[in-house]
């Protein structure tokens, strides 16, 4: 398979060898070493040289070097609690600028000075990034690590501010070492290899991503979108390598039929709002003719939900008949059986516009896309049934798919809706079919719009 | 003048219009209304237009609109003080890591947030640093700016970290958008126009400078290179336009004789020491028989140290003649005068070399541009006399001037030296000289190399 | 002056030194010798670097070297006549394809190989169009030099294909090594310095220019274009350095009011009516509002015409008042006379309406710039009094200058009906002009459109 | 497989739709009147935009239509024989310069000036070097279409003038639209898919090509080379995906295992052997240490040529042995027995040296690749046995490969020789084997080095 070898690379660069304990132990003591000397006057003048040598001993570290070092990230330099006691009693004493100033100072712990300094050697960024990455999959076993996460966090939240991104079209004239991270990250829905990329990246397709200067072969975050003379209702056809090409001269829709967030190293630092709306905003100007510009997503939650449920449905005015129906659908196999299709059609599709809209957890919707999309100021316009029949899908959202619709002109008063006042736009179909579910008897608050 | 179009478009940028101060508070207020609105929840989904319109406001403020509005950021953006009082006390009680974030988070001023958000605009990036460039001007009149200060000086130190920045080499290919600012800022020997830039920019020349990705076209730092065949001892043959070019395959020697900071708004911030070491490791790989790296460089603050020395040095053991000697160097004058060029000579080359040596403030030199080089691991090597001589050559340091040397095996070394003893390191001439002065009967720590 | 040291290093390459005519015939015969080689078999294997040093050879001739170089060019890579007359009887005998490429082969001088290796070295492409243009304009002196031009020529319209030049746009963006060359080139309206080129640069106005690639730093033509919201009648508005910005917004007129060809070498190589179109349609992308693109142009044969027909405007029934008041133009002093300026108002608009659509030198129009415009399928749209003050524009034209006009729809018609007919399209006014002008006795052939 | 995309887009390409022939004729006349047009005064005007339409309405040509398009420009656009005869005429009596560019201009076909505009038109370029590349394709059936070969190739020689190529580096980083190029064009070693590829543009290797700036997304040829610590006497572990990585910091030889010339439009316009060299010089800067530059070649002639030559081996003095041993190397199968291995590898070598050195048609050597690197100005280093066991490589030469090594010292020489004298230059060990084969008693004229 044509991405073997970078996966095997992958895979190289996050297995590193293991060595005994006492000398990964010992290892990691004198990468912090340098970390010390980095942050001691002889780093001021030497800084781009040690900073390199520091992040040359971490990523020589070998895989269980990775907990000692960040264990001593944590004791050796963490801020020093006499000093922030004397700093506050300061401040408290005189609340002047001059003691908060101090004050800030004395919390900021110099691992903060650290890491900045290490982002100075070449591949520093990269590094850091990756090292948050290690850190987050393993931070419920390391309680403790929430105060390296918390540095990192903090100085990512200011280097990858959006104002420091290049959005950035990715096609077939994008170099290929950006092009296989496509292959390595997609999410949502697999891209099987260079052939199956290459349809994603056709005339009657646009695929954009955010870029880090410093990470200039990585992306953040990337788009697919499908520019169609409809609105898309099932995912099969966008992921055909052999579909036929679309003259996207004729196309007045915009399908956002996958984001995917590629650094785990970044979690937490949204972009995908700033990058739906940006590249729809490109796409208007590529193609005045596109008015609609809507996703189709996948409805993660749906079935789970369903299942846990089950004794509300129950006691909900349903008949025996509704419980049974529901009961095929934890078998894939449903799906192939047309008379099965036809019956539960109905009953999902109302269920579904239920759980979307009504559905809630402190709140907001118990989905998790649907609370990305209407947090950023989409309304849920359309329900599509067999929409998704890969086995995923079927187990995930009993094959449906959801089309979310951006309106330009609407989006800043649905957020504002839905952020104040947890309102839920939808269309007035996808309500009318929320009031036929067995569970409608509970108010909604969904608005029509 | 070539370059006055651009000159006054800078007055104007400089000078904004007046208001009355009713007018102006008004208009200062609404921008930070704005600001207030990009901090709520509104600003988080449209961020980048609402960041466009706050700035925008910020832009249009009168001239007398801006302390208002910095007065407004004082007041309307710091941390509250009884949340800090709040999450200091839980911290004390148990100074875990998620109190000390707690912490961290409750002296954390919004103001860095708004200046975070107000950076997703086109622009903003510039708009901040010559916000900080406008406030540092003022801020002796304005004591409590100094927390808007610190706040942006995080930001910055931060966003311009040396591992963001671009080192690039600017020539005559370089646009001339970026040239024209080399004119405007250059601070050390003043570039008088196109035709005197287009000499530095020759062949036997080189010029590199420090870029931020947000910043293209502005230079944050850059340094002006001669390549010749022997160390420079006067600043005259390479300020001269019309000088011959020397073909730099022959050059063994690399003469650093400008380096300027161009951004006021980035005060405090240090690129300087990484610029010169990259400079010449760049050049080394250029032209690999370049083995001496050495500036020649002003000693802006001898003549004033010599004044306040006055005293001091009609106690020492010197004759009658050297007072009256040395009256003659107030008036410039006296460079004119043969006789007097011969006789002042000695005493003048041995005053320096024990003012550059031995004049001490807190242990470091006196002389700023002499701590800048030590500090970066340079040593003393050579004083020039009747090395400049312009007017303010004269009246600043009697004409004299210093090559610093940079030998890059020595570099880390002379600065641990420098750094922790206070150890001036020069050459045996340099020292020699030093010894020879007047004053020369106080101790000195200088190390012979 | 800030242009003159590009301007010396021009006169430096324009005038080489001066041998000995012996010895530089010598050094020109070396040269030729190089050529030789670089044609046989060795050129082959050796091309790149033969080339590089026959191309040293020559650039290091003597200014007197030239002479003998070209004359050695003629005679050495000739045809041979024997081949020639050999294959033509093949030819006449059986005039196959196969004949006829042999007779092709026999024709072609072996220069255009020679000059195809020179090309391979670096530099070879600049070179190459600086010997032709040092070759034109010594031609009249060495009417047999017109071999090797016109093998240069025939080359040059191969290589500098339009297919092969990009459009670009020039401002203050550029690299300063392409705008010290529109300072050096401009020959419509003198840039006088750095100032004057920044104005023309502004965002009122555009600038573009044709590059190839092997020529990256040299434009082949450039044109200047001015945004406005009217047609402009005047030259000096639009030269003025301190005049203010027009908002490019609020454009909907193009005035091309400089276009200069920079490539002596490439004389007869024609690109300019290319150029009008493109820009014309780049203009009409980013300014969608601009539907009127016309040239604000030199009428530069006028007044040398008019002198030429002092007798038949004398024979004309024109009163003697009339020939009275002409013969003050030829002292630029009348245009300061307000009452001079008045009377001589209708008679000149007149006569020189009725010159650039009824003086014709073999069925073209007698001034050149007409011809280009007309050729190129614009209107004489409108004449403009005291439009060019200048003591130039006064001689030339009396200070008139002429509006062509470009209406995309026409530019094909007009231009057929010009290239097939003569025929001239102007407005009605300037048809009307030209009727009352005391000339317009003669037919004209001017189209109305 | 991941290229079928590309390859169904080439062959879409390649097999437009076909018409009835009567249609197919129609609109090759009407793409013909186009031609006719652009050729026009009216192409003077709207060269670009009717240029545009011309190779739209050629490109639209059904598959049938491709030859009645070309009869035409054969008999519609060849020079006038009538016009010719009075050129030649007027030359006989009089050659002198005029008369000779008279002759010379009647002797071009109105063709050339035909393809010069319709290059002008966007992708131009490309469909005129696609235009030969079917036409050299039906060339044999089409003898007359010799006339239209000549003028494009005489074309192309002058557009593709090394002059205006750029040598680039292929890595991963360059845009997928040029690797899968590669992927289509290999044509000595296939690559078999993207993660073939990837192992090929690794860290241990280079590939260069040249471009053309009018065809960006175009190799016109490209060149692979391993860097490795020993010269390569084997294929097979230089076109292994999975081979370890060699760290090209130890490399000192340099081999050239794949060269490919990409454009058969382009046929009879060499660049190979201006590529090597051009690399070979890349290289040694890139790694000083690199001093062996050599390729793993190819002897595409070798079994063909023996076949050929049985009558004569026979005839020589060898044994019976000889031949028997001979007539199992037509069975791929031999190489997979040990002892027929061993016993046939002396017989192979020599034989194989013998043909390299000695076998000659015309003077050169039979091998297509040995008279290409020979006539470089490289020399025969060694044979290497069992160097390519594919089928294909067990078929053509036996799984003999050789090394052909470039000297950069001795190239010119080297090829002076050959191309003067018909030497070839081999080592002594080659040529010690070509003096052992059995048909060695023929004289012959390698020359040792």
């Amino acid at each position: 398979m044509s991405t073997s070898s970078f996966l095997s690379q992958l895979l190289r660069r996050v297995i590193p060898p293991i060595d005994s304990d006492r000398s990964a132990e010992r290892k990691a003591r004198s990468a912090v070493e340098l970390c010390h000397a980095l942050l001691s006057a002889r780093g001021e003048v030497s800084g781009a040289a040690l900073a390199r040598e520091t992040l040359g001993a971490y990523e020589a570290l070998p895989q269980n070097g990775f907990k000692p070092f960040v264990d001593l990230l944590c004791t050796d330099f963490s801020p020093e609690p006499a000093r922030i006691t004397t700093a506050f009693d300061a401040y408290r004493e005189d609340p002047s600028p001059a003691h908060l100033i101090a004050l800030q100072n004395a919390v900021e712990p110099p691992r903060q000075e650290l890491f900045r300094r290490i982002n100075m050697a070449p591949g520093g960024t990269a590094a850091l990034v990756d090292l948050r990455r290690r850190l987050v999959e393993e931070i419920d076993a390391h309680a403790h690590w929430i105060s390296v996460d918390a540095d990192l966090r903090h100085l990512f939240e200011s280097w990858f501010n959006r104002g420091f991104l290049r959005l950035e079209r990715i096609d077939w004239h994008t170099p290929a070492i950006v092009l296989e991270k496509l292959i390595a990250y997609e999410a949502v829905h697999e891209i099987t290899g260079w052939n199956d990329l290459h349809r994603r990246l056709a005339g009657d397709r646009r695929c954009f991503g955010f870029f880090h200067p410093a990470l200039p072969d990585e992306p953040l975050i990337f788009i697919e979108v499908a520019l169609t003379d409809h609105i898309s209702e099932s995912i099969q056809p966008l992921l055909d390598p052999d579909a036929p090409e679309f003259d996207p001269a004729h196309a007045n829709h915009a399908i956002f039929y996958s984001i995917t967030n590629c650094q785990n190293g970044l979690r937490g630092i949204s972009f995908g709002n700033l990058l739906i709306k940006q590249v729809a905003h490109e796409l208007s100007l590529e193609f005045p003719r596109i008015q609609n510009f809507a996703t189709l997503s996948p409805i993660p939650g749906f079935i789970e939900w369903l299942k846990s449920m089950e004794g509300e449905i129950a006691a909900a005015p349903a008949t025996e008949e509704t419980m049974s129906l529901l009961r095929h659908i934890h078998n894939p196999a449903w799906a192939a059986d047309h008379d099965l299709r036809a019956r539960l059609q109905p009953l999902l599709l109302s269920l579904c516009a239920y759980y979307l809209t009504d559905a809630k957890e402190g709140g907001d919707p118990v989905d998790p896309v649907a609370r990305f999309h209407l947090g950023n100021g989409a309304r849920i316009a359309q329900l599509n049934y067999m929409a998704d029949t890969s086995r995923r899908g079927l187990l995930r959202s009993a094959g449906l798919m959801v089309n979310y619709q951006y309106r330009l002109a609407d989006v800043e008063s649905n957020h504002q809706a839905y952020a104040l006042e947890h309102r839920v736009i939808a269309s007035h179909t996808v309500r009318k079919l929320a009031r036929e579910s067995p569970l409608s008897h509970t108010t909604n608050n969904v608005e029509r719009d």
